[in-house]
């Protein structure tokens, strides 16, 4: 690994809880609201609209949209299903921007701090550069450059997230690592010559959770947490 | 200030010491090769090609191209202008980046962690990402963001290059505050309702500075340094 210059970081699921954080901000809002529902299933519905939202503008059949911009399509489509009227466009905005304030998994922030010390610590995640910028302040994710999507105009898993976000670093693939608690993403990254660590979030996806509970290729780093992954990198406590 | 959340810093003067920066990197290439020249004027030399060489892409005389590769074009004409002959490629690189190597100004970084508790603080400079990535992690510059004429394809002053980088924040321009150490950066800001700070840097064109010695707007902010500037915003030690 001496090649390894710069860590690019999946977030979504592999350094924040989002599900959970995305439970705990609509839960919140429908006491402060009186309004009531099944806010985990209203959760995995708008997790359910991300694909199929990003599809559309990898297909082309629409043009570069922001994850904030196909968020809220999404929210404004559930809060109907769901029975929600009337809502304002400030509380809509207030509910979109829950993605901005995820908690990070509880061994997150300190395997970024080891690995920071020896790495290049970069994003490289779908959401959009103001979404990153405003959760990393929050939960004290100590990132060197927020790259992702936005950056390349481009979602992952196509290549050109991944290629145009190392070339505006000036590097190779061999030079990259691609860190994610999810094989497909590694899969893409792999394919491009980075190189890949897998942490196993079992509940990323709530109890039910059935796909990513372990590595599915031949990563060159398999960890259960991001100080695992520093571990394996040989960022030791004080290194 | 109240609203201000983002605070943008012009960086080469602002908050680093390019010139003795280029010069002591040239000087030690000299003594590395035993070549001799007058590398505080190399140094002059290279910044006078940085705005004609931009001019250049803001005229729409050439496509969009980052100041690596600007620079490296400077280089080239002013090795032969000097006399220095039969450099490898890997040579010419080494010096071209001498660029991501520069030095803070001694209080830049106290400053710079001092705003970071209160701000986003974010890069605006005409250095393209990797050379603001690379000079961050050697001199412990620590952005939220880096931002620039990369992230906007366009360069300073032109209002693009603020312009787009404050809607990669989702922010107004009178939630945002450019921090540089020249007026003519501060007025372009300005004019699109962005805040404004002044440092002063005195030395920044060595002994002859005859431009910037002082604020010649009205600026919401004039300071001597990155730490008056903290103390300005009220971001003293321990806030």
């Amino acid at each position: 690994m001496t090649t390894v210059a710069a860590l690019f970081f999946d977030v979504f699921g592999t350094v924040v809880d989002w599900r959970n954080g995305i439970i705990r901000q609509l839960s919140r809002f429908g006491d402060d609201k009186r309004l009531e529902a099944d806010w985990p299933a209203f959760a995995d519905a708008w997790r359910d609209c991300y694909q199929p939202a990003m599809e559309q503008v990898r297909s082309g059949a629409r043009p570069w949209t922001v994850l904030d911009a196909l968020h809220r399509e999404s929210l404004v489509g559930l809060l109907g299903r769901f029975g929600i009227d009337g809502l304002s466009d400030t509380e809509i905005l207030q509910l979109n921007r829950s993605w901005h304030r995820l908690d990070p998994w509880p061994d997150s922030v300190e395997g970024l701090i080891r690995l920071k010390r020896r790495f290049i610590l970069s994003t490289l995640s779908n959401g959009n550069t103001a979404l990153l910028v405003n959760m990393a302040k929050r939960a004290g994710l100590p990132w060197d450059v927020v790259l992702g999507a936005e950056s390349a105009r481009a979602y992952k898993p196509q290549p050109e997230a991944y290629l145009r976000n190392m070339a505006l670093l000036g590097l190779e693939p061999d030079q990259c690592m691609m860190v994610a608690a999810h094989n497909n993403d590694l899969s893409a990254a792999s394919a491009l010559g980075m190189r890949t660590a897998f942490i196993a979030r079992p509940g990323e996806h709530g109890p039910g959770q059935t796909i990513d509970l372990e590595a599915d290729g031949d990563w060159d780093v398999v960890a259960d947490s991001m100080t695992g992954v520093a571990d394996a990198l040989g960022c030791q406590d004080g290194c």
